[in-house]
Protein backbone atom coordinates (compact mmCIF):
# COMPACT_ATOMS: atom_id res chain seq x y z
CA UNK A 1 0.00 0.00 0.00
CA UNK A 2 2.83 2.14 0.64
CA UNK A 3 4.31 1.68 -2.62
CA UNK A 4 1.41 2.17 -4.05
CA UNK A 5 0.89 5.55 -2.86
CA UNK A 6 4.80 6.35 -3.37
CA UNK A 7 4.09 5.35 -6.90
CA UNK A 8 1.10 7.43 -7.34
CA UNK A 9 3.15 10.39 -5.71
CA UNK A 10 5.42 9.79 -8.49
CA UNK A 11 3.47 9.56 -11.40
CA UNK A 12 1.72 12.94 -10.12
CA UNK A 13 5.44 14.79 -10.05
CA UNK A 14 5.76 13.44 -13.36
CA UNK A 15 2.70 14.82 -14.87
CA UNK A 16 3.27 18.57 -12.71
CA UNK A 17 6.85 18.21 -14.95
CA UNK A 18 5.89 17.98 -18.00
CA UNK A 19 2.99 19.71 -17.76
CA UNK A 20 5.06 22.65 -16.62
CA UNK A 21 7.38 22.09 -19.28
CA UNK A 22 5.26 22.58 -22.33
CA UNK A 23 5.30 18.79 -23.30
CA UNK A 24 2.19 17.23 -23.57
CA UNK A 25 0.93 14.44 -21.20
CA UNK A 26 1.40 11.15 -22.56
CA UNK A 27 -1.93 9.42 -22.67
CA UNK A 28 -1.33 6.68 -19.71
CA UNK A 29 -0.47 9.98 -17.53
CA UNK A 30 -3.67 11.83 -18.84
CA UNK A 31 -5.92 8.92 -18.10
CA UNK A 32 -4.56 8.44 -14.33
CA UNK A 33 -5.60 12.62 -14.04
CA UNK A 34 -8.70 12.37 -15.75
CA UNK A 35 -10.04 9.03 -13.74
CA UNK A 36 -9.34 11.01 -10.66
CA UNK A 37 -10.48 14.11 -11.11
CA UNK A 38 -13.57 12.82 -13.33
CA UNK A 39 -14.19 9.82 -12.49
CA UNK A 40 -13.81 5.84 -14.49
CA UNK A 41 -16.33 6.35 -17.03
CA UNK A 42 -15.22 6.09 -21.14
CA UNK A 43 -17.91 7.55 -23.31
CA UNK A 44 -18.18 5.40 -26.36
CA UNK A 45 -19.86 7.31 -29.12
CA UNK A 46 -21.36 4.34 -31.31
CA UNK A 47 -24.79 4.48 -31.72
CA UNK A 48 -25.70 7.97 -32.04
CA UNK A 49 -29.67 8.27 -31.89
CA UNK A 50 -31.57 9.98 -34.94
CA UNK A 51 -32.67 13.45 -34.65
CA UNK A 52 -32.38 16.98 -36.32
CA UNK A 53 -29.17 17.92 -37.26
CA UNK A 54 -26.25 15.38 -38.96
CA UNK A 55 -24.60 12.76 -37.89
CA UNK A 56 -21.67 14.81 -36.77
CA UNK A 57 -23.58 17.75 -35.45
CA UNK A 58 -25.63 15.27 -33.39
CA UNK A 59 -22.39 13.29 -32.29
CA UNK A 60 -20.69 16.61 -30.69
CA UNK A 61 -24.06 17.59 -29.17
CA UNK A 62 -23.80 14.54 -27.14
CA UNK A 63 -20.20 15.01 -26.20
CA UNK A 64 -20.73 18.61 -24.97
CA UNK A 65 -23.70 16.93 -22.81
CA UNK A 66 -21.80 13.83 -21.43
CA UNK A 67 -18.20 15.16 -21.26
CA UNK A 68 -18.73 16.33 -17.34
CA UNK A 69 -18.94 13.12 -16.30
CA UNK A 70 -16.19 11.21 -18.22
CA UNK A 71 -12.32 11.03 -18.59
CA UNK A 72 -12.00 10.07 -21.80
CA UNK A 73 -13.88 9.18 -25.31
CA UNK A 74 -13.43 6.23 -27.15
CA UNK A 75 -14.69 6.06 -30.74
CA UNK A 76 -15.07 3.46 -33.95
CA UNK A 77 -15.75 2.63 -37.03
CA UNK A 78 -19.46 3.21 -36.64
CA UNK A 79 -18.54 7.27 -36.97
CA UNK A 80 -15.02 6.54 -38.69
CA UNK A 81 -16.47 5.00 -42.04
CA UNK A 82 -19.79 7.76 -42.44
CA UNK A 83 -17.79 10.97 -41.52
CA UNK A 84 -14.01 9.75 -42.67
CA UNK A 85 -11.18 10.50 -40.50
CA UNK A 86 -9.57 13.62 -41.67
CA UNK A 87 -13.18 15.74 -41.88
CA UNK A 88 -15.91 14.54 -39.27
CA UNK A 89 -13.79 12.54 -36.94
CA UNK A 90 -10.78 15.34 -37.07
CA UNK A 91 -13.54 17.73 -35.38
CA UNK A 92 -14.87 15.29 -33.08
CA UNK A 93 -11.25 14.54 -31.21
CA UNK A 94 -10.79 18.14 -31.60
CA UNK A 95 -13.98 19.09 -29.68
CA UNK A 96 -13.25 15.94 -27.11
CA UNK A 97 -9.22 17.73 -26.71
CA UNK A 98 -10.86 21.15 -25.75
CA UNK A 99 -13.01 19.44 -22.84
CA UNK A 100 -10.63 17.67 -21.96
CA UNK A 101 -10.79 14.77 -23.08
CA UNK A 102 -7.57 12.01 -24.51
CA UNK A 103 -9.43 10.11 -27.66
CA UNK A 104 -9.13 6.48 -27.72
CA UNK A 105 -9.54 4.98 -31.27
CA UNK A 106 -10.74 1.45 -31.16
CA UNK A 107 -9.93 -0.12 -34.12
CA UNK A 108 -8.60 -3.51 -32.63
CA UNK A 109 -5.33 -3.45 -35.01
CA UNK A 110 -4.45 -6.92 -36.51
CA UNK A 111 -3.36 -6.62 -39.76
CA UNK A 112 0.36 -7.10 -40.69
CA UNK A 113 3.16 -5.11 -39.30
CA UNK A 114 3.73 -2.74 -42.82
CA UNK A 115 -0.46 -2.15 -42.79
CA UNK A 116 -0.47 -2.11 -39.02
CA UNK A 117 2.19 1.20 -38.81
CA UNK A 118 0.00 3.27 -41.79
CA UNK A 119 -3.53 3.00 -39.56
CA UNK A 120 -1.89 3.75 -36.11
CA UNK A 121 -0.31 6.52 -37.81
CA UNK A 122 -3.59 7.52 -39.54
CA UNK A 123 -5.21 7.75 -36.41
CA UNK A 124 -2.75 9.39 -34.55
CA UNK A 125 -2.36 12.23 -37.24
CA UNK A 126 -6.07 12.32 -37.07
CA UNK A 127 -5.32 13.39 -33.13
CA UNK A 128 -6.09 10.30 -31.16
CA UNK A 129 -4.56 9.44 -28.14
CA UNK A 130 -4.54 5.93 -27.97
CA UNK A 131 -5.32 2.95 -30.24
CA UNK A 132 -6.81 -0.44 -29.52
CA UNK A 133 -5.35 -3.65 -31.30
CA UNK A 134 -5.70 -7.60 -30.81
CA UNK A 135 -2.42 -9.26 -29.23
CA UNK A 136 -3.23 -12.11 -31.79
CA UNK A 137 -1.39 -10.98 -34.42
CA UNK A 138 1.99 -11.25 -32.70
CA UNK A 139 5.41 -8.92 -32.49
CA UNK A 140 7.52 -8.97 -34.95
CA UNK A 141 6.15 -7.86 -38.38
CA UNK A 142 2.82 -7.58 -35.76
CA UNK A 143 2.22 -5.13 -33.42
CA UNK A 144 6.03 -3.89 -32.49
CA UNK A 145 5.48 -1.13 -35.87
CA UNK A 146 2.26 -0.17 -33.71
CA UNK A 147 3.88 -0.17 -30.16
CA UNK A 148 6.89 1.75 -31.83
CA UNK A 149 4.79 4.87 -33.46
CA UNK A 150 2.87 5.03 -30.37
CA UNK A 151 6.03 5.40 -28.59
CA UNK A 152 7.98 7.75 -30.45
CA UNK A 153 4.69 10.00 -30.99
CA UNK A 154 3.75 9.35 -26.66
CA UNK A 155 0.71 7.79 -27.94
CA UNK A 156 -0.97 4.93 -26.12
CA UNK A 157 -1.73 1.06 -27.06
CA UNK A 158 -4.19 -1.23 -25.25
CA UNK A 159 -4.37 -4.34 -25.98
CA UNK A 160 -7.78 -6.98 -26.08
CA UNK A 161 -7.35 -9.19 -23.47
CA UNK A 162 -10.98 -10.95 -23.24
CA UNK A 163 -14.02 -9.59 -25.34
CA UNK A 164 -17.75 -8.73 -23.99
CA UNK A 165 -19.43 -10.98 -26.64
CA UNK A 166 -20.86 -14.21 -26.48
CA UNK A 167 -18.74 -15.95 -28.49
CA UNK A 168 -15.54 -14.81 -27.45
CA UNK A 169 -15.11 -18.34 -25.66
CA UNK A 170 -14.50 -19.32 -29.11
CA UNK A 171 -10.97 -17.20 -29.63
CA UNK A 172 -10.15 -15.74 -26.28
CA UNK A 173 -11.53 -18.49 -24.20
CA UNK A 174 -9.51 -21.26 -25.89
CA UNK A 175 -6.66 -23.30 -24.31
CA UNK A 176 -3.89 -23.11 -25.80
CA UNK A 177 -0.12 -24.57 -25.55
CA UNK A 178 2.10 -22.88 -23.86
CA UNK A 179 5.36 -23.13 -26.18
CA UNK A 180 7.89 -22.61 -22.69
CA UNK A 181 6.26 -24.63 -20.26
CA UNK A 182 4.34 -27.44 -22.54
CA UNK A 183 1.30 -26.55 -20.65
CA UNK A 184 -2.53 -25.81 -21.41
CA UNK A 185 -2.98 -21.69 -20.84
CA UNK A 186 -6.63 -19.85 -21.71
CA UNK A 187 -5.72 -17.51 -24.63
CA UNK A 188 -6.84 -14.60 -22.40
CA UNK A 189 -4.20 -15.15 -20.03
CA UNK A 190 -1.41 -15.43 -22.85
CA UNK A 191 -2.77 -12.27 -24.12
CA UNK A 192 -2.43 -10.56 -20.30
CA UNK A 193 1.44 -11.91 -20.19
CA UNK A 194 1.49 -10.08 -24.01
CA UNK A 195 0.27 -6.98 -22.02
CA UNK A 196 2.55 -7.26 -19.43
CA UNK A 197 5.77 -7.89 -21.41
CA UNK A 198 5.03 -5.47 -23.98
CA UNK A 199 4.64 -3.08 -21.67
CA UNK A 200 0.69 -1.99 -22.90
CA UNK A 201 -1.40 1.30 -21.73
CA UNK A 202 -4.75 -0.71 -21.05
CA UNK A 203 -6.25 -4.33 -21.44
CA UNK A 204 -9.33 -4.65 -22.47
CA UNK A 205 -11.68 -7.04 -20.74
CA UNK A 206 -15.71 -7.67 -21.40
CA UNK A 207 -17.44 -6.37 -18.30
CA UNK A 208 -20.06 -9.41 -19.38
CA UNK A 209 -16.90 -11.86 -17.52
CA UNK A 210 -16.48 -10.31 -14.42
CA UNK A 211 -14.44 -13.69 -13.34
CA UNK A 212 -11.90 -13.02 -16.29
CA UNK A 213 -11.19 -9.58 -15.09
CA UNK A 214 -10.53 -10.81 -11.68
CA UNK A 215 -7.87 -13.85 -13.41
CA UNK A 216 -6.10 -10.60 -16.23
CA UNK A 217 -6.23 -8.11 -13.56
CA UNK A 218 -3.85 -11.22 -10.74
CA UNK A 219 -1.66 -11.09 -13.56
CA UNK A 220 -1.31 -7.15 -14.68
CA UNK A 221 -1.99 -5.65 -10.94
CA UNK A 222 -1.48 -1.71 -11.22
CA UNK A 223 0.91 -2.44 -13.85
CA UNK A 224 -1.68 -2.93 -17.14
CA UNK A 225 -5.20 -0.56 -15.97
CA UNK A 226 -8.14 -2.56 -16.90
CA UNK A 227 -10.66 -1.15 -19.79
CA UNK A 228 -14.19 -3.18 -19.51
CA UNK A 229 -16.83 -2.57 -22.21
CA UNK A 230 -20.12 -4.21 -22.46
CA UNK A 231 -22.12 -2.26 -19.21
CA UNK A 232 -25.43 -1.81 -20.00
CA UNK A 233 -26.73 -2.89 -23.17
CA UNK A 234 -24.65 -5.68 -23.44
CA UNK A 235 -25.41 -6.88 -19.98
CA UNK A 236 -22.38 -6.41 -17.90
CA UNK A 237 -22.33 -5.05 -14.12
CA UNK A 238 -20.57 -2.38 -13.18
CA UNK A 239 -20.35 -3.47 -9.44
CA UNK A 240 -19.11 -7.11 -10.43
CA UNK A 241 -16.16 -5.72 -12.84
CA UNK A 242 -14.94 -2.86 -10.49
CA UNK A 243 -14.69 -5.51 -7.74
CA UNK A 244 -12.81 -8.01 -10.00
CA UNK A 245 -10.60 -5.27 -10.97
CA UNK A 246 -11.45 -2.98 -13.66
CA UNK A 247 -10.16 0.52 -13.76
CA UNK A 248 -12.27 2.04 -16.53
CA UNK A 249 -15.38 1.83 -17.88
CA UNK A 250 -16.66 1.96 -21.31
CA UNK A 251 -20.27 2.83 -21.61
CA UNK A 252 -22.20 3.12 -25.15
CA UNK A 253 -25.78 2.99 -25.82
CA UNK A 254 -26.78 3.24 -22.10
CA UNK A 255 -25.77 6.77 -22.22
CA UNK A 256 -26.29 7.93 -26.09
CA UNK A 257 -29.41 6.12 -25.96
CA UNK A 258 -30.68 7.47 -22.95
CA UNK A 259 -33.55 9.95 -22.73
CA UNK A 260 -31.00 12.31 -20.84
CA UNK A 261 -27.55 11.00 -21.87
CA UNK A 262 -25.78 13.46 -18.78
CA UNK A 263 -28.06 12.32 -16.67
CA UNK A 264 -27.34 8.66 -17.47
CA UNK A 265 -23.73 9.42 -17.59
CA UNK A 266 -23.49 11.30 -14.20
CA UNK A 267 -25.35 8.33 -12.59
CA UNK A 268 -23.15 5.57 -14.25
CA UNK A 269 -20.29 7.96 -12.72
CA UNK A 270 -21.58 8.52 -9.39
CA UNK A 271 -22.14 5.05 -8.82
CA UNK A 272 -18.57 4.03 -10.10
CA UNK A 273 -17.19 6.37 -7.52
CA UNK A 274 -19.54 4.90 -4.86
CA UNK A 275 -17.10 1.15 -5.25
CA UNK A 276 -13.90 3.51 -5.43
CA UNK B 1 -12.85 -34.82 -61.82
CA UNK B 2 -16.16 -35.78 -63.52
CA UNK B 3 -17.68 -34.41 -60.49
CA UNK B 4 -15.27 -31.47 -60.81
CA UNK B 5 -16.25 -30.48 -63.85
CA UNK B 6 -19.98 -31.29 -63.60
CA UNK B 7 -20.10 -28.73 -60.38
CA UNK B 8 -18.12 -25.76 -62.82
CA UNK B 9 -20.69 -26.09 -65.55
CA UNK B 10 -23.64 -25.95 -62.93
CA UNK B 11 -21.89 -22.87 -62.11
CA UNK B 12 -21.15 -21.55 -65.29
CA UNK B 13 -25.43 -22.06 -65.85
CA UNK B 14 -26.08 -20.44 -62.71
CA UNK B 15 -23.82 -17.33 -63.79
CA UNK B 16 -25.41 -17.42 -66.97
CA UNK B 17 -29.23 -17.56 -65.83
CA UNK B 18 -28.08 -14.78 -63.18
CA UNK B 19 -26.46 -12.15 -65.67
CA UNK B 20 -30.12 -12.91 -67.72
CA UNK B 21 -32.43 -12.28 -65.25
CA UNK B 22 -30.27 -8.70 -64.51
CA UNK B 23 -29.46 -10.04 -60.86
CA UNK B 24 -26.32 -8.80 -59.99
CA UNK B 25 -23.36 -11.89 -59.79
CA UNK B 26 -22.70 -13.22 -56.41
CA UNK B 27 -19.22 -12.11 -55.21
CA UNK B 28 -18.00 -15.66 -55.87
CA UNK B 29 -19.64 -15.99 -59.05
CA UNK B 30 -17.87 -13.24 -59.94
CA UNK B 31 -14.45 -14.14 -58.89
CA UNK B 32 -14.47 -17.64 -60.75
CA UNK B 33 -15.57 -15.79 -64.02
CA UNK B 34 -12.90 -13.45 -64.00
CA UNK B 35 -10.03 -15.25 -62.78
CA UNK B 36 -11.13 -17.56 -65.71
CA UNK B 37 -11.13 -14.53 -67.99
CA UNK B 38 -8.48 -12.43 -66.39
CA UNK B 39 -6.03 -14.66 -64.50
CA UNK B 40 -5.61 -15.21 -60.81
CA UNK B 41 -3.72 -11.69 -59.60
CA UNK B 42 -5.72 -9.54 -57.50
CA UNK B 43 -4.20 -6.15 -57.19
CA UNK B 44 -3.98 -4.69 -53.67
CA UNK B 45 -4.04 -1.33 -53.98
CA UNK B 46 -1.70 -0.42 -50.86
CA UNK B 47 1.05 1.72 -51.06
CA UNK B 48 0.95 4.54 -53.54
CA UNK B 49 4.17 5.74 -54.93
CA UNK B 50 4.82 9.57 -55.04
CA UNK B 51 4.34 11.70 -57.96
CA UNK B 52 2.29 14.00 -59.79
CA UNK B 53 -0.98 14.75 -58.50
CA UNK B 54 -3.00 13.63 -55.68
CA UNK B 55 -3.47 10.35 -54.06
CA UNK B 56 -6.85 10.07 -55.25
CA UNK B 57 -5.95 10.56 -58.57
CA UNK B 58 -2.85 8.45 -58.19
CA UNK B 59 -4.63 5.15 -57.42
CA UNK B 60 -6.86 5.54 -60.02
CA UNK B 61 -3.66 6.17 -62.75
CA UNK B 62 -2.57 2.79 -61.14
CA UNK B 63 -5.79 0.65 -61.39
CA UNK B 64 -6.26 2.21 -65.27
CA UNK B 65 -2.86 0.63 -66.05
CA UNK B 66 -2.93 -2.45 -64.45
CA UNK B 67 -6.72 -3.70 -64.76
CA UNK B 68 -6.64 -5.67 -67.80
CA UNK B 69 -4.02 -8.01 -66.34
CA UNK B 70 -5.85 -8.69 -62.89
CA UNK B 71 -8.75 -10.25 -61.92
CA UNK B 72 -10.00 -8.11 -58.92
CA UNK B 73 -9.09 -5.25 -56.47
CA UNK B 74 -8.69 -5.21 -52.99
CA UNK B 75 -8.18 -2.11 -50.95
CA UNK B 76 -6.89 -1.59 -47.31
CA UNK B 77 -6.90 1.26 -44.41
CA UNK B 78 -3.62 2.58 -46.70
CA UNK B 79 -6.37 4.16 -48.34
CA UNK B 80 -9.70 4.47 -46.73
CA UNK B 81 -8.38 6.23 -43.58
CA UNK B 82 -6.72 9.08 -45.77
CA UNK B 83 -9.60 9.35 -48.75
CA UNK B 84 -12.40 8.74 -46.48
CA UNK B 85 -15.02 5.48 -47.60
CA UNK B 86 -17.63 7.87 -49.38
CA UNK B 87 -15.15 9.87 -50.94
CA UNK B 88 -12.37 9.06 -52.84
CA UNK B 89 -13.20 5.08 -51.98
CA UNK B 90 -16.39 5.11 -53.65
CA UNK B 91 -14.87 6.49 -56.58
CA UNK B 92 -11.93 3.77 -56.56
CA UNK B 93 -14.82 1.06 -55.77
CA UNK B 94 -16.71 2.50 -58.77
CA UNK B 95 -13.68 2.76 -61.42
CA UNK B 96 -12.73 -0.69 -60.86
CA UNK B 97 -16.51 -1.66 -61.09
CA UNK B 98 -16.67 0.16 -64.58
CA UNK B 99 -13.28 -1.75 -65.42
CA UNK B 100 -15.29 -5.08 -64.21
CA UNK B 101 -13.59 -5.98 -61.77
CA UNK B 102 -15.30 -6.89 -57.76
CA UNK B 103 -13.36 -5.06 -54.82
CA UNK B 104 -12.84 -6.77 -51.48
CA UNK B 105 -12.18 -4.62 -48.40
CA UNK B 106 -9.45 -5.81 -46.12
CA UNK B 107 -10.85 -4.68 -42.72
CA UNK B 108 -9.67 -7.83 -41.04
CA UNK B 109 -12.89 -7.36 -39.11
CA UNK B 110 -12.84 -8.48 -35.48
CA UNK B 111 -14.76 -6.64 -33.40
CA UNK B 112 -18.30 -7.89 -31.30
CA UNK B 113 -21.82 -8.29 -34.10
CA UNK B 114 -22.89 -5.66 -33.20
CA UNK B 115 -19.70 -3.06 -34.59
CA UNK B 116 -19.43 -6.06 -36.75
CA UNK B 117 -22.55 -5.31 -38.86
CA UNK B 118 -22.39 -1.46 -39.12
CA UNK B 119 -18.41 -2.23 -40.23
CA UNK B 120 -19.90 -4.51 -42.94
CA UNK B 121 -22.76 -2.89 -44.03
CA UNK B 122 -20.76 0.82 -44.40
CA UNK B 123 -18.53 -1.06 -47.06
CA UNK B 124 -21.45 -2.74 -48.89
CA UNK B 125 -23.18 0.13 -48.77
CA UNK B 126 -20.09 1.82 -50.78
CA UNK B 127 -20.01 -0.85 -53.15
CA UNK B 128 -17.56 -3.16 -52.01
CA UNK B 129 -18.55 -6.73 -53.24
CA UNK B 130 -16.22 -8.53 -50.34
CA UNK B 131 -14.88 -7.90 -46.81
CA UNK B 132 -12.08 -9.73 -45.10
CA UNK B 133 -13.03 -11.21 -41.55
CA UNK B 134 -10.74 -12.79 -38.61
CA UNK B 135 -12.39 -16.10 -37.46
CA UNK B 136 -10.82 -15.67 -33.90
CA UNK B 137 -14.02 -13.45 -32.87
CA UNK B 138 -16.22 -16.15 -32.85
CA UNK B 139 -19.62 -16.75 -34.67
CA UNK B 140 -22.27 -16.01 -31.64
CA UNK B 141 -22.33 -11.70 -31.49
CA UNK B 142 -19.22 -12.10 -33.85
CA UNK B 143 -19.11 -12.75 -37.31
CA UNK B 144 -22.60 -14.44 -37.94
CA UNK B 145 -23.55 -11.03 -38.22
CA UNK B 146 -21.40 -10.30 -41.11
CA UNK B 147 -22.23 -13.74 -42.78
CA UNK B 148 -26.15 -12.23 -42.22
CA UNK B 149 -25.27 -9.25 -44.24
CA UNK B 150 -23.24 -11.00 -46.58
CA UNK B 151 -25.50 -13.20 -47.73
CA UNK B 152 -28.91 -10.80 -47.74
CA UNK B 153 -27.23 -8.69 -50.15
CA UNK B 154 -25.16 -11.21 -52.11
CA UNK B 155 -22.05 -9.88 -51.16
CA UNK B 156 -18.88 -11.84 -50.12
CA UNK B 157 -16.93 -12.58 -47.05
CA UNK B 158 -13.19 -13.99 -46.49
CA UNK B 159 -11.71 -15.26 -43.54
CA UNK B 160 -8.04 -15.00 -42.38
CA UNK B 161 -6.32 -18.16 -42.00
CA UNK B 162 -2.83 -17.77 -41.81
CA UNK B 163 -1.59 -14.81 -42.33
CA UNK B 164 1.56 -13.91 -44.13
CA UNK B 165 4.44 -12.63 -41.21
CA UNK B 166 6.85 -13.61 -39.16
CA UNK B 167 4.94 -13.56 -36.37
CA UNK B 168 2.10 -15.12 -37.40
CA UNK B 169 3.10 -18.34 -35.56
CA UNK B 170 2.10 -16.48 -32.27
CA UNK B 171 -1.68 -16.48 -32.96
CA UNK B 172 -2.42 -18.63 -36.26
CA UNK B 173 0.59 -21.17 -35.57
CA UNK B 174 -0.59 -21.77 -31.94
CA UNK B 175 -1.89 -25.07 -30.81
CA UNK B 176 -5.62 -25.28 -29.22
CA UNK B 177 -7.03 -27.62 -27.47
CA UNK B 178 -10.84 -28.84 -29.74
CA UNK B 179 -12.99 -29.15 -27.31
CA UNK B 180 -15.34 -32.17 -29.21
CA UNK B 181 -11.93 -34.27 -29.59
CA UNK B 182 -9.76 -32.76 -26.59
CA UNK B 183 -7.12 -33.33 -28.85
CA UNK B 184 -4.03 -30.27 -29.66
CA UNK B 185 -4.92 -28.58 -33.05
CA UNK B 186 -3.06 -25.83 -35.09
CA UNK B 187 -4.98 -22.77 -34.80
CA UNK B 188 -5.36 -22.48 -38.54
CA UNK B 189 -6.69 -25.84 -39.31
CA UNK B 190 -9.16 -24.36 -36.32
CA UNK B 191 -9.63 -21.60 -38.63
CA UNK B 192 -10.02 -23.37 -41.94
CA UNK B 193 -12.65 -26.04 -40.51
CA UNK B 194 -14.42 -22.46 -39.62
CA UNK B 195 -14.59 -21.41 -43.31
CA UNK B 196 -15.90 -24.74 -44.44
CA UNK B 197 -18.69 -24.48 -41.42
CA UNK B 198 -19.48 -20.79 -42.02
CA UNK B 199 -19.13 -21.04 -46.03
CA UNK B 200 -17.42 -18.54 -46.33
CA UNK B 201 -16.76 -17.55 -49.96
CA UNK B 202 -12.28 -17.34 -49.81
CA UNK B 203 -9.93 -18.05 -47.07
CA UNK B 204 -6.39 -16.34 -46.48
CA UNK B 205 -3.37 -17.99 -46.46
CA UNK B 206 0.15 -16.01 -46.36
CA UNK B 207 2.02 -16.92 -49.74
CA UNK B 208 5.37 -17.32 -47.36
CA UNK B 209 3.80 -20.16 -45.57
CA UNK B 210 3.47 -22.69 -48.68
CA UNK B 211 3.51 -25.86 -46.32
CA UNK B 212 0.36 -24.23 -44.29
CA UNK B 213 -1.48 -23.24 -47.90
CA UNK B 214 -0.81 -27.49 -48.71
CA UNK B 215 -2.74 -28.13 -45.39
CA UNK B 216 -5.21 -25.76 -45.34
CA UNK B 217 -6.09 -26.83 -48.94
CA UNK B 218 -6.66 -30.23 -47.91
CA UNK B 219 -9.57 -29.22 -45.78
CA UNK B 220 -11.24 -26.79 -47.76
CA UNK B 221 -10.78 -29.06 -51.47
CA UNK B 222 -12.23 -26.51 -53.92
CA UNK B 223 -15.06 -25.62 -51.80
CA UNK B 224 -13.71 -22.50 -50.21
CA UNK B 225 -10.95 -20.84 -52.54
CA UNK B 226 -7.49 -19.81 -51.28
CA UNK B 227 -5.80 -16.42 -51.58
CA UNK B 228 -2.90 -16.16 -51.11
CA UNK B 229 -1.09 -12.69 -50.27
CA UNK B 230 2.89 -12.16 -49.48
CA UNK B 231 4.15 -12.69 -52.93
CA UNK B 232 6.78 -10.27 -53.80
CA UNK B 233 7.82 -7.38 -51.50
CA UNK B 234 7.10 -10.22 -48.43
CA UNK B 235 9.22 -13.00 -50.04
CA UNK B 236 6.33 -15.18 -50.82
CA UNK B 237 6.65 -17.15 -53.84
CA UNK B 238 3.87 -17.86 -56.88
CA UNK B 239 5.54 -21.01 -58.07
CA UNK B 240 5.58 -22.58 -54.48
CA UNK B 241 1.96 -21.09 -53.31
CA UNK B 242 0.09 -22.12 -56.38
CA UNK B 243 1.66 -25.88 -56.50
CA UNK B 244 0.25 -25.72 -52.46
CA UNK B 245 -3.30 -25.23 -53.58
CA UNK B 246 -3.64 -21.12 -53.92
CA UNK B 247 -5.90 -20.21 -56.27
CA UNK B 248 -5.79 -16.40 -56.28
CA UNK B 249 -2.72 -14.54 -55.83
CA UNK B 250 -2.77 -10.99 -53.88
CA UNK B 251 0.18 -8.71 -54.74
CA UNK B 252 0.91 -4.83 -53.73
CA UNK B 253 3.62 -3.46 -53.75
CA UNK B 254 5.64 -5.16 -56.79
CA UNK B 255 2.98 -4.70 -58.79
CA UNK B 256 1.97 -0.37 -57.55
CA UNK B 257 6.17 -0.17 -56.76
CA UNK B 258 7.30 -1.35 -59.83
CA UNK B 259 8.60 1.21 -62.57
CA UNK B 260 6.31 -0.40 -64.99
CA UNK B 261 3.06 -1.20 -62.96
CA UNK B 262 1.64 -3.12 -65.83
CA UNK B 263 4.35 -4.37 -67.45
CA UNK B 264 4.91 -6.01 -63.37
CA UNK B 265 1.28 -7.14 -63.56
CA UNK B 266 1.07 -9.02 -66.78
CA UNK B 267 4.45 -10.81 -65.82
CA UNK B 268 2.97 -11.98 -62.80
CA UNK B 269 -0.28 -12.75 -64.65
CA UNK B 270 1.78 -14.64 -67.25
CA UNK B 271 3.74 -17.08 -65.01
CA UNK B 272 0.12 -17.65 -62.88
CA UNK B 273 -1.14 -18.73 -66.26
CA UNK B 274 1.82 -21.24 -67.12
CA UNK B 275 1.19 -22.47 -63.42
CA UNK B 276 -2.01 -23.45 -64.12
Amino acid sequence: MKLHREKRRKSLISAERLRRSGLALSFRLKMEENGKDKGPIVLALDRIPEGSGDLLSRSIAILEKVHPYVCALKLNRHLVLPLGLFSGIRRIVDKAHNLGLPVIMDCKINDVGYTNRVIAENYFNAGFDAVIANPFVGWEEGLQPVFETARRLDKGVILLVYMSHKAASEGYGQKVLDRETNKLKPQYVVFAEKALAWKADGAVVGATYPSKIREVHEILGAKVPIYSPGIGAQGGDLKAASEAGSKYFIIGRSITLADNPAEAAKAFREAAKRLM
